[in-house]
């Protein structure tokens, strides 16, 4: 095997190429969940003119008579052309959101009056300072002020801004196409039980799934499957295939890529060019990255199936995430609630499971798993931290760790 | 309006209705996302048959002959049948995951012998003790033991159990059918412009992207939107046409139930049955929910998009997830990084940002939403926290609340 690279060293190699899948125009209704690549400006205003900040009266102060008696000619809804104001003696019922008609100065609260009919008395103590309960144009933004900027995931609230905004459609991040890819006749299909079901050293293909289903929980729809023979020209017409189709291609049979020699071969002929072949990491060492003629980014995933969850987490996730623009923050950082052993010149993906004590504090319980290999062990699991290699083992308990949720 | 009831109480009568949406079967590629609602037992033994742990050779121990060299007969791959285990003086390499062949009984990894083209030699030393190095049948699990219990999310490594166990389809929740309502003519649709574009006083319709965001945010995907002009039979035959088709109502337009009355006289019409009509909180009072005749759940959502989310989140979501019969947490609990002002009588929702601390400490900092009506408020805020009516100002930095994300 290659001399393995640090963590840090890979996860930088592999951000740095993760180019720019480019944009693609959607309509709003279609807009959810994905990666805004545009600045949306404000239509207008915030508010669009003078509303009303309360439900109440719409009043020209200095037109009060001295009994404080006002007829009330009408009422302004939210959304409705201003009525016209009316003359001395007249006032408006108004209610929250609607606009200040032409003549009126200040809005007093319905429950600050009394009403008879269509007649309120305003006590002289009652009556606010002129432009009170108005919430006047443009305070909050002015039109074409930025209002959300590139790289945020269009969400609910989200989209609500946009549709108050008149955004019909909107340029989001395009999705990438993903390729799942694996070579071999060893490992049986979910639905084949064969004539006389599984023998006891057959083993069925699962590993395809978990790629898949992880690329699936965070919003990446376009991960196709496909499976070929160990066959050397099979191989490379197959994977001539995925490189031109795909902006990612994902290999997941596992082992190093010094090793893999049929898909190696193909690989360099094709113009791949292997960026590092393993990581100083435990699990999923056998972990290989590489690029090809036209940016295509390839990844070869370890065999086991906690060391692929944690490589897609850690290393595949965020160059789909970047490839898109997307705003990425740090990891959270929890802290560990027990001792984990730390490795010596490998870093350690730990899976926990994580609660908030009563202080608010996020903890991180170790789980055990009993066999790697096992997709089983990870069901409660939270997610993985990532111990440094230079951490020893007497410090543990008080580490705080980087966090990756799966 | 009715008096509000407290926040743990309609939160327990929205629960308390929440019903069964259902079970469908779904081919295994499309079931990512869904709620698990059977059993899911292991196919059989965990390991099934006595496995290679390591890389190594298989070798009968009491077959070693004194000068410890043996002939490697063979290749023991994984998935692969038994080969013939070799008579005297030979021995079989094996990898790992590969079954034992049966007249062996120990695996010596690899690095622990000499080999030199077809032989090894075994010093006395480097030989384990009898079995070691052998994953044996059955010690992880048993068939048919259950691996999966129901109202699991099948996530990534969940999908890849129930593909190595060979389930080519499971039994999930069936997503419910989520009508979302509007009555009025008042607000502007998102791709009208009119012919000289919005008058000031204009309101554009962005509600029911909030709701259906929201839904689509946390994977119910059939949500529909439908918008009915304000008159009475309109209203009565439109509502009567929802409650035949979806399981759950959503009313957009805000408001007490008891303010609305086509809409409140409709639904009594139609039978459901109104059990709260406000709730004690802040924002989002205007709060209700109803039953109809077949169980359908009916929500009034307030008008403000702030409450519409606190709501949603709140209520709405977890009332879904339950009918799913989802297996549901309760929310984190993080740390009030600054006060936040306790009302009196109300229970608050207060948006706020959360960042973890150098000692994993989850800490909410409160985000100050200017306009309540304004979705633009949310950008900045990871969620609400609940903070009780009976806090008092003094203490709340000290406070640990719930958190519920958005």
């Amino acid at each position: 095997m290659n001399e393995l690279i640090a963590v840090d060293r890979a996860s930088s190699l592999v951000w740095e190429h993760a180019g720019d899948f480019g944009t693609v125009r959607v309509p709003l209704n279609k807009a959810v969940g994905r990666t805004l690549r545009q600045v949306v400006r404000a239509e207008r205003d915030q508010p669009p003119c003078d509303r009303a900040a309360v439900n109440g009266y719409a009043v020209c102060s200095a037109s009060i008579p001295s009994n404080g008696v006002l007829h009330v000619t009408g009422l302004q809804r939210a959304g409705r052309a201003p009525l016209e104001f009316p003359q001395n003696d007249g006032c408006l019922e108004i209610l929250t959101g609607a606009i200040i008609p032409s003549g009126a100065d200040v809005v007093i609260p319905g429950e600050r009056v009394q009403r008879q009919g269509d007649f309120i008395t305003v006590e002289p103590e009652a009556l606010p300072e002129v432009g009170a309960f108005i919430d006047r144009q443009g305070t909050v933004r002015q039109e074409n002020s930025p209002l959300l900027e590139p790289g945020i995931v269009l969400k609910g609230p989200v989209l609500a801004v946009l549709a108050a905004n008149g955004l019909r459609d909107v340029l989001v991040a395009a999705d990438p196409s993903i390729g799942v890819f694996a070579v071999g006749d060893s490992l049986i299909a979910v639905d084949d039980d064969g004539e006389e079901g599984l023998a006891p050293w057959e083993i069925r293909r699962s590993s395809e799934y978990a790629i898949t289903g992880a690329l699936n929980d965070f919003g990446f729809k376009r991960g196709q499957r496909r499976h070929v023979a160990n066959v050397s020209h099979e191989i490379h017409n197959a994977l001539a295939e995925e490189l031109a189709t795909h902006d990612v291609l994902i290999l997941g049979e596992g082992g190093p890529f010094g090793a893999k020699s049929a898909v190696a071969d193909a690989l360099r002929d094709l113009g791949v060019n292997i960026l590092f072949d393993g990581v100083a990491q435990e699990p999923g060492a056998a972990f290989w990255f590489g690029v090809g003629p036209e940016g295509q980014r390839v990844f070869g995933l370890p065999a086991d199936s906690v060391g692929i969850t944690v490589c897609m987490r850690r290393y595949v996730l965020p160059l789909l995430k970047r490839g898109q623009q997307r705003l990425i923050g740090k990891p959270p950082r929890v802290a560990l609630a027990e001792a984990v052993h730390a490795l010596k010149g490998l870093t350690r993906f730990a899976a926990v499971g994580v609660e908030h004590d009563q202080t608010g504090r996020a903890l991180a319980y170790p789980r055990n798993i009993v066999v790697s290999g096992e997709f089983g062990s990870l069901l409660e699991v939270d997610g993985f931290v990532e111990v440094a290699p230079a951490l020893t083992e007497a410090d543990k308990e008080r580490e705080v760790v980087p966090f990756y949720g799966v």
